[in-house]
């Protein structure tokens, strides 16, 4: 059932408050965004942010100050649409809520960036395992030793998400993700954790942990959890995004946005 | 001997005043770029019609206010590194410098897009003709009756650059340059000008007529004069961009920014 729903009846759904949960597997085949809204004031620094990081920050769609309606889902509102919003306060997490109408005004930018439940559904289509959804878990995602460009006042570690596969599967994943290049493309890392700052695959930062099989390697692709920290390093009166796994749900279809 | 040149020797030859002549096949190898400058004030809105028109407009560095040494060219000085500059006031151009340190401030803020002199030398290594060049001429370029999707104040029709070649040089043409996604990519379009508004092929909005030979059609591509006539679109009290032909020479390689 819900994979069948249109993006707009899901929207519809999770605008009247019957959907309320995590939107992986929803509208299957259309693009799912990462939310970040913020003040006019820095929306040039952070959309600059996002520009010099687009592995993990690929832009999907900005909107101008006060605007609610994305062009990449006509008759959208994101004040409403999106199941799950948290409100960080200062740079901490102040509070979850459903709907945001309260809130946002019209000095704030709301930024769309691209998520990996797009390309996931192009391995598993190409037969390459995906370990959480085969174990119906969250991601595993960690916070890297590698550091993002700033711009202005934002920065960030990178972070990334995981898959363990086999060499071979590897290789195949890279030539699959790299078509989708607005949502994190190709791996930005394969086989030692270690080298990227990972002490323990086992204790993800955010997500859960994976089995990891006798012969697989960890790959790892950049992670728009990463605009989240970004966004909430400068300390901000207000920010808001989506809640983890819970994305809002566009128009696009995931192979509108591939490049080849 | 000018292909022979370094970036960074080529840069210090414009600096010293003893290069103010068109950078076209200088430094071969190396990707050149458009360059846009304007006050903070509108930088949010003009980053905006970038990332909404990526294929006129493709982003190869922003610098923040007041900021003037590009990351993808070290040491580099934006105000005195281009050989010719405009200045626009209030959406008209002023004049030509070949130095604009007086006039930039700490309120400037720089953009660097892409280039099609990038994928012109794919294009040659592959056997695919390029007339303007083996005629001596700048490119034909021709505004077209397509639409930007604007952003704030910024607005502009699309302009197209235009290469003849036979239909098979038009498919292996639109294999090699989509490779090139940050110089503009595939064509736009290919076949009738009409479509896209160009009334006379003969007579091109900027640059110069090239012979169309019996059974070739002419290839378009979107081209980073969209970025000037955007731009210049705001009638802004000062912007100041490249001259015509004479870019921004960065040390990155033509291949650093291909995606395969």
């Amino acid at each position: 059932m819900r994979k069948n729903l249109t993006p707009a009846l899901l929207r519809e759904q999770i605008r009247s408050g019957n959907w309320t949960g995590p939107t992986s597997g929803a509208a299957t085949g259309y693009i799912q965004g990462n939310l970040v809204m913020l003040p006019k004031e820095v929306a040039f620094e952070f959309l600059l942010f996002c520009v010099r990081n687009p592995k993990p920050c690929p832009i999907l769609d900005v909107l101008e100050p006060g605007q609610v309606e994305p062009a990449i889902a006509p008759g959208a509102d994101l004040r409403t649409d999106v199941p799950k919003y948290r409100i960080f306060r200062h740079g901490n997490l102040e509070n979850e809520v459903t709907d945001i109408t309260d809130l946002f005004d019209r000095d704030m930018v709301s930024f769309l960036l691209g998520c990996s439940f797009s390309f996931e559904n192009a391995l598993l289509a190409a037969g390459i395992p995906v370990r959480n959804i085969e174990e119906g878990k969250n991601v595993s995602m960690y916070i890297t030793s590698r550091t993002c460009r700033s711009a202005g006042r934002f920065r960030s570690p990178l972070v990334v998400s995981m898959r363990p596969m086999t060499p071979e599967q590897a290789v195949r994943a890279t030539q699959v993700t790299t078509r989708f290049y607005l949502t994190h493309g190709a791996p930005v890392h394969l086989g030692s954790s270690h080298e990227i700052g990972i002490k323990d695959l086992s204790q993800p930062d955010f997500g859960d942990p994976v089995e990891i099989r006798p012969k697989e390697i960890p790959v790892f692709w950049a992670c728009g959890v990463t605009s989240t920290l970004a966004a909430t390093s400068a300390s901000l009166p207000l920010v808001i995004t989506h809640s983890p796994g819970h994305m809002f749900v566009s128009d696009l279809k995931d192979e509108n946005l591939t490049l080849l």
